[in-house]
C-alpha cells in the first residue's frame, strides 16, 4: 500500500472534476479557439486578466498569468531585485521553494519569527528600524504554508501601515484564502494597502486544479514594465488553454459551487486530522487549528528529533514533511512538522495520525 | 484593415484546428484525468516524454516538455554556463530572443558568419582554435530563424567532428524541421552525434499550434539533473494538459495528417512570397529559396537602409522585421530584413510584397 502522505500540499483526487475542465476546454476552444491556439500576450489570457483585474480593482495590465505560482515568484523576485536591491524579509517558517530561488539569485534572506496570529510585527518594526535597503518582505498571511496561521486584521492594518512609513515592498502570496471552511475572511494586504506597495499573488491550484498550472500576479504600475518584459523574455506567452478554461469555469458562474465542493471535501479531512490528534497525541505535542487551507503545524515537544522520527515514520508508512526545511539554512524547526490534511481520506488521516502518535509515545 | 505582417512568425489561423484540440483535450482527460490536473513531474507529462525519447533513441529522463522552447532555452543556458562558464556561439543572424536572453545572464556572445548553406564551419574552427573556454554553440540548422536557410549533411558532419575533437557543447534548435515542403530532410546534429554533446530541443508551436506552448530539450545525460532542478524549481511542472493533448494527437495517429495539412496550408504562402520576389523585386535584391519553415531573408540591396525602410512600411500598410535585430548589438544585417511568410494569405502576401518593391523603387 501507499505511504499516507501528510507530505504532498496537494488536493486529493476527489476534488479534481476532469469532466468539468473537459467541457469548459471544449466551451473556451468553440468560443475563442484562434486566440487560445496562438501567441498571446506575456500576461497570459486577455478575457481572465480583465476577470481578475476587476476582482481586485486594478488595471488588467497589471495582473499577469503565471505557470503557477512559483514562475511568478521567479519573475517578482529578479524584477524587484533589480529595481531595489537590499534584504529579503520571510516569515520563519515560510514556504520552501521561494527559499530555494531566493538563494539562486544571491539575495541576503532575514526571517523573522511568527507566532499563533502570523508574523511577529514588533520583530518586522525590529528589522525595518536596523537600517540598510530591504527589497521586499514576501508573507503568506492567510493559512499559511507551512504553518496553517493567518495573520489577524489587526497586524495586517498594522503591517499596511509599517509598509507606508517605510516604503516596503510586500509580496502577499495567497492561495490558501478562499480554501475557508468557517469564520470570516480578513481583508488582505493588497486591499488595506489600496495601492502599488503590495502585490498579490493567488494561484487556482488549491481551487481548481494544480495540473492546470494558473498563476497570477497583481503587481504594482511602477513593476508592471518590469514584470512583462520577464515574461515575454521566458516564454513568449505562457500556455492559453488552462487559462481559458479557468475564465470559462468563472464566466459560466462554475467556479464558486466547485470551491464550495471542494472545501467540503479539504473541511472534513481537516476535521479528521484535529479529531484524531485531540484523541491520540501524546501530551507536550501541540497543533496548529487553521480555519482553512491544506497544512497545519505540529510541534512534537521538546527533544523529539523530528528528522529521525520521519525516518521512522516512513518506514511504518507515513510521511511528513520536518519543520526544519521550512527555515532559511534550517537553523529552527528541528522538533516540528508541517502536516498536510489536503491529500489522503479522512479514514487514511486518522490511521496516519495514530501511527505518527504511537511512534511519538513508543519512543517516550 | 490590419497591415500586412511579414513580421509575425507564427502559423496561419486556418492551421489551428480548434476542433480538433478540443477533441483531443475530451479525450486525454477522460483517459488520464486525475494525473493532467495533479503536480507532475518536473518535465512534464509522462507518456508524451516516453513518445519523444523513443522518437529520438533516449531514456525519457533526459526528455524535459516546456512551456514552449524558449523557457528550456532559459533552463539550459543557465545550467550549461553554471557547468561550463565560457564564449557562447552563436550563427550570424540568428533567433533574436535567445541573444536577450544571454544578455540577461551576463554571456560573452561570439557571432559566427553564415553563407546560403549554413553556419560557416571555417569561421567555428578558428573560433575554436583561439583558445579560451566555450560554454556552448547554439545553432538553428534547418530553415533558419530569421534566415530560412539550412545546413547542409556535409557540412552537419564536419561539425559534428568538431565538437567530438573539441569537447564542444552544441544546442541544435529544430523547431522548422518538420515543416518542410519538398526536398530530403537531413540528419540532425543530434542524431550525427549519437551521445550527449548535443542539446536537441524543437516544439510543437508551428506544427501544432503555439498557443498550448509544448516545446521539448533532449539533454545529456549529464545535464539532466542540473536541467530538472532548474524546472522544479521554477515551476514544480509545466502545465500538464496542453502536453497530453498532444501525447493524444500523437498516439491516436493524428499528428502527422495534421502536419501535412499545415504543410499545404504554408507551402502555398511560400510559393506566394518567392512568386511575387521574383516578379516585383528591384535589380539589387537577394533572397533566400528555402524548402521549408517560416522565413526567408532578404537582402535589400547596397545603400538600402532597413530601418527607413520599415518606417516607411508600416505607413503604407506592411510590416517585417529589421535585419539587425538578429545580430548581437545590432551590428550588422542594416539592409536586410526577415519575411515571414508564414501568416498572411497568399493573396495578401503578393499585395505585401507588391507594396515593399514600390517602396523599394521608388527612393531610386
Amino acid at each position: 500500500m501507499a505511504p499516507i502522505s501528510f507530505a504532498r500540499g496537494a488536493p486529493t483526487p476527489e476534488c479534481l472534476d476532469a469532466a468539468l475542465v473537459a467541457d469548459c476546454a471544449r466551451a473556451a476552444l468553440e468560443r475563442d479557439g484562434t486566440t487560445i491556439l496562438s501567441y498571446g500576450a506575456g500576461g497570459g489570457y486577455g478575457p481572465l486578466r480583465e476577470t481578475l483585474a476587476a476582482r481586485h480593482g486594478v488595471d488588467a495590465g497589471r495582473v499577469f498569468l503565471t505557470t503557477g505560482g512559483l514562475q511568478g515568484f521567479v519573475f517578482y523576485a529578479a524584477a524587484q531585485l533589480a529595481r531595489k536591491p537590499g534584504r529579503v524579509l520571510v516569515e520563519a517558517p515560510t514556504y520552501d521553494r521561494p527559499l530555494k530561488i531566493l538563494e539562486r539569485e544571491g539575495a541576503e534572506v532575514v526571517a523573522l519569527p511568527m507566532d499563533d496570529e502570523g508574523l511577529d510585527l514588533d520583530a518586522l518594526e525590529a528589522e525595518l528600524r536596523r537600517g540598510g535597503d530591504i527589497s521586499f518582505l514576501y508573507t503568506i498571511p492567510t493559512f499559511q504554508n507551512p504553518s496553517g496561521r493567518t495573520l489577524g486584521v489587526e497586524r495586517r492594518q498594522r503591517l499596511v501601515e509599517f509598509a507606508r512609513a517605510h516604503d516596503l515592498a510586500v509580496l502577499e502570496d495567497d492561495p490558501y484564502g478562499l480554501v475557508r471552511y468557517e469564520g470570516a475572511m480578513p481583508p488582505s494586504l493588497h486591499e488595506l494597502d489600496g495601492g502599488s506597495r503590495v502585490t498579490f499573488t493567488s494561484s487556482f491550484s488549491k481551487t481548481v486544479a494544480p495540473g492546470l498550472r494558473v498563476g497570477y500576479f497583481v503587481v504594482g504600475a511602477d513593476l508592471a514594465a518590469a514584470y512583462d518584459d520577464r515574461a515575454v523574455s521566458t516564454y513568449i506567452s505562457p500556455s492559453l488553454l488552462p487559462q481559458a478554461i479557468v475564465f470559462e469555469l468563472m464566466d459560466r458562474g462554475g467556479f464558486e459551487p466547485n470551491l464550495e465542493r471542494v472545501r467540503g471535501l479539504l473541511r472534513a479531512r481537516r476535521d479528521a486530522m484535529l479529531s484524531a490528534l485531540d484523541s491520540h497525541a501524546p501530551a507536550g505535542a501541540s497543533w496548529s487549528r487553521p480555519e482553512g487551507g491544506y497544512f497545519l503545524w505540529i510541534e512534537f515537544g521538546a527533544g523529539v528529533d523530528s528528522t529521525a522520527l520521519l525516518a521512522r515514520a516512513i518506514e511504518a508508512g507515513v510521511t511528513f514533511v520536518k519543520g526544519s526545511d521550512f527555515f532559511p539554512g534550517g537553523s529552527a524547526g528541528t522538533s516540528a512538522a508541517r502536516l498536510a490534511f489536503s491529500y489522503e481520506t479522512p479514514e487514511r488521516i486518522a490511521d496516519g495520525v495514530t501511527l505518527l502518535a504511537s511512534l511519538l509515545l513508543a519512543r517516550g
